[in-house]
């Protein structure tokens, strides 16, 4: 279609109607995140913003304008593991069974972390601009507190666990998936095996060294 | 010593005598080692030979006249380690508590890790051309598969383990290693305890997911 002459620069006509402009902008903005993800399970979220917005096909610039801020590319690019975490918490919730519900989220979070690289990052990192990541994060510790508290009081899980470990677990599974590709699926498996095992409470005489303090946010710059 | 005028052109006069020389010589060597150990703890083996270089002063000439490979430098850097590690197995297979001697190097191999990020690469990456390391591997795997073997027969290992489990123990401290700067030694104290726990028999009843196949040169690449 020929261009046509036009005194306004910022919108030349023949303009795409609106519903065009939408669908080019949500195309777009679906290629750079799928773009995101993709770059970020494979080399974790210190992927340059460049690398992304090549991978996507669009401009830099483009990619700004979607997207103002690191930390808003990364929180839509994930959405739906947030989405996917916090339905596991619930579901964890809703279970009768306390000791059933603490390795349920185990057991689905270290999976989750294995099959994505960029997981670890995304979900569990230090973003102070993005208050929804806050708000997620902060409800996440609220329940695995309330997942623990449960399942010590049954009985089922050692009562020198500290909620802590659970950060020192996730920790321990993202030395094993980075060092392990690719059966990062088998050997993080493995890994929660044992970890259950341990954390369990029957059986649990000998005394452990002292927990250390770790907050979630203690797996930022966790590759 | 006063230096004799000499017609080898290689040997110009004044030229220090041998034992000023190899004195030199040897300054130089350890100022070399002393900071690749430095670079290797804070950084792991990746970093640049001319950022060793620049750290102990030296041209990058200088250095691989000293080290003619990447491989030598690190072997020579870490042979102190090695030579602990070796004494740590030796101590081990004279121990007559088989599950204490288990315990025991698998403890002090974690703590050897996390007291030095460059450990990890130094003893247990693969290197074609170091062939005392290649050597000293095979001896380390030898000796941890008879510990392991040792410990299942007294009936204090749990049945079910396996001698990778060991490597897949060492990733996981690993994670926590680089994760948890500066309470990396607390850290992995903690999971050592965890993981110990769920190595021994006794209680040994759930089974867990199947073993992966890790040879120690798995770790190669981990940071």
């Amino acid at each position: 279609m020929p261009a046509q002459p036009s005194h306004n620069a910022s919108a030349p006509a023949p303009a795409p109607g609106p519903d065009a402009l939408r669908a080019d902008a949500r195309e777009n903005r679906d290629r750079i995140l799928r773009a995101a993800r993709e770059a970020y399970a494979l080399h974790g979220i210190d992927v340059p913003i460049s690398a992304i917005a090549r991978r996507a096909g669009v401009g830099v610039a483009t990619l700004y304008r979607r997207f103002p801020t690191r930390a808003v590319l990364i929180e839509e690019a994930f959405a739906e593991q947030l989405a996917e975490c916090a339905g596991v918490l619930d579901e964890a919730l809703e279970d009768p069974d306390p000791w059933r519900a603490f390795c349920s989220v185990f057991t689905k979070v270290c999976a989750m972390q294995a099959a994505d690289r960029g997981f670890t990052h995304a979900f569990l990192a230090r973003f102070p601009d993005a208050s929804s990541y806050a708000g997620e994060r902060h409800r996440a510790e609220e329940g695995l507190a309330l997942l623990v508290r449960r399942a010590k009081e049954a009985g089922a899980l050692r009562p020198d666990f500290d909620v802590s470990d659970v950060v020192l677990a996730l920790l321990a599974n993202n030395g094993v998936v980075n060092g392990v590709q690719p059966e990062a699926g088998a050997a993080s498996r493995r890994l929660v095996g044992y970890l259950l095992e341990s954390f369990r409470a029957e059986g649990a005489a000998r005394p452990l060294p002292p927990p250390v303090r770790l907050e979630l946010d203690r797996l930022h710059g966790v590759g």
